[in-house]
């Protein structure tokens, strides 16, 4: 991988990489924050999955996080939101299939499977090339994201028990198959069976029996997405049915824009920090043959 | 004043609103943070002045002050950096001369004149008619800003004695006379007379007397503008020379980016909060994202 730009935030140092994606099979690029602390010993990274239309840039200049992961000590991993370039197939005239809208899924329809592999890209290629390059502690990972990404990263850690100490997401698309956004791609890369829809579907997942593990959700109450594509009350009632461990926070007035994600960001990086830190006593304690 | 846009931020809300401008005889467009304390009591204001090409967009989306003025109680008055609209002069093919570029000035020269009447805006126009509309203390003012803006702040602060109660600046254009950026404005909207240019120009009202304010500047070290169009150095001469009350810090590794604003802008507002209001206890909630 290539750092093509490095830029130093809150003493640590936003960094730009390209590199070129096996599962992919394109030229993509992401973004990497690490915190001060990172310059002395490997730490901890939360992944961040952003929105439709967005790519690495978004969240490094609007949400406001590098200054909580600078003071937490977390490394901040941000990938693009689908394969891009020329020869990657697209839908320029609509802003919800194609380039900036992978719905991090595993295609398995032509033109699309391909190059839209981002489920693999997320959960596979890019933690063990950012892990074998960067200070970052081998398999310490927590996953968040926003609306499209929340999808995602609701998806990554119900379907990879382990992967992830802990999850959060702000505005998800909670039940993709039951919302056009959702059936749009999932028509697209997945093709008619909804069977494989539901098993990148976080509601369908839970429904269908997923380990617990605990998630955080912060969803504004006017969000102009909330009535028809989110579907959050989807998933709070399979959730309360499982009886799974959802926090689901209802946030009155706010909208579904970056400011939202701002003011609640940093109480998402402190819960990952929380599930992070308790991950690393419990194996200090368990690999310490002194106890 | 007409607002045509609110949203939710930690607590407050981030407002848009139009107003028909006097002195910039064309409609104007600016942005203000109310804080939460703003719902019950009026507040003090920083007024931020922003940089070439910018509007009332950037500061408010990368600047990351919401979150520290929330904490504070201070309000943020974020103006457009010059008049705007079809009929307002420009020079499109040039980002440094023109809209995006008003210098905060009153322009002399045709065919600026006519609209190009910054320095009245920001200094005037804009804070009657916020403090007559908004939740705001009359007369309770700090003024800050980056690059063109840090330079429009400087000589607000450095004419207008007791008109505000603090100044700082990021990376300011601080000897506009001095450097391509300031000559090529000055020129268009003054004229030629070069004594008229210096009663725009920070370092040479310190210079000639202007009397003595408590100055907060942060230039980073790796700011591509330093060497050719910032002369921090040239404000540091004159300021010794009149044992005038300068804090200028050197930021090693930072850059001329709103990431370099983001690092300091809380440092700066809470400067702010100190010569405005008594101070609030905020380290605690300054350094523990879970409040």
């Amino acid at each position: 991988m290539e750092k093509i730009e490095s830029i130093k935030e809150f003493g640590g140092w936003l960094n730009r990489y390209r590199h070129r994606s096996q599962v992919c099979d394109c030229e993509m690029t992401f973004s990497v924050y690490l915190p001060p602390l990172a310059q002395t010993e490997k730490v901890p990274a939360v992944y961040w999955l952003s929105g439709l239309t967005c790519t690495d840039d978004n969240f490094r200049v609007k949400a406001g996080a590098q200054r909580y992961a600078a003071e937490l000590g977390l490394a901040l991993i941000i990938p693009d939101t689908s394969p891009r370039g020329p020869e990657v197939p697209d839908v320029p005239e609509r802003y919800d299939l194609g380039q900036g809208a992978g719905f991090y899924v595993n295609a398995t329809q032509p033109p699309w499977s391909k190059n839209y592999q981002m489920y693999d890209y997320v959960t596979r290629e890019l933690p063990a090339l950012v892990e074998s390059e960067l200070p970052l502690i081998p398999g310490r990972r927590a996953i968040s994201g926003h609306s499209m990404g929340g999808h995602g990263a609701l998806i990554c850690a119900l379907k990879e028990l382990g992967r992830y100490q802990s999850v959060s997401a702000f505005a998800p698309i909670c039940h993709p198959m039951a919302c056009s956004w959702g059936q749009g791609c999932f028509k697209a890369y997945l093709g008619n069976n909804r069977e494989m829809w539901a098993t990148y579907d976080a509601a369908r997942l839970i429904e269908d029996g997923a380990a617990a593990i605990p998630l955080l959700i912060d969803q504004g109450i006017a969000d102009e997405f909330l009535a028809q594509q989110l579907h959050s009350t989807s998933l709070e009632r399979v959730c309360a049915a499982r009886h799974f461990p959802l926090t689901l926070r209802w946030q009155e007035g706010y909208d579904h824009s970056y400011h939202f994600i701002a003011t609640f960001i940093g109480e998402h990086l402190a819960y990952h920090a929380d599930h992070l830190r308790e991950t690393r006593t419990i194996e200090t304690a368990a690999t310490n043959p002194a106890r």
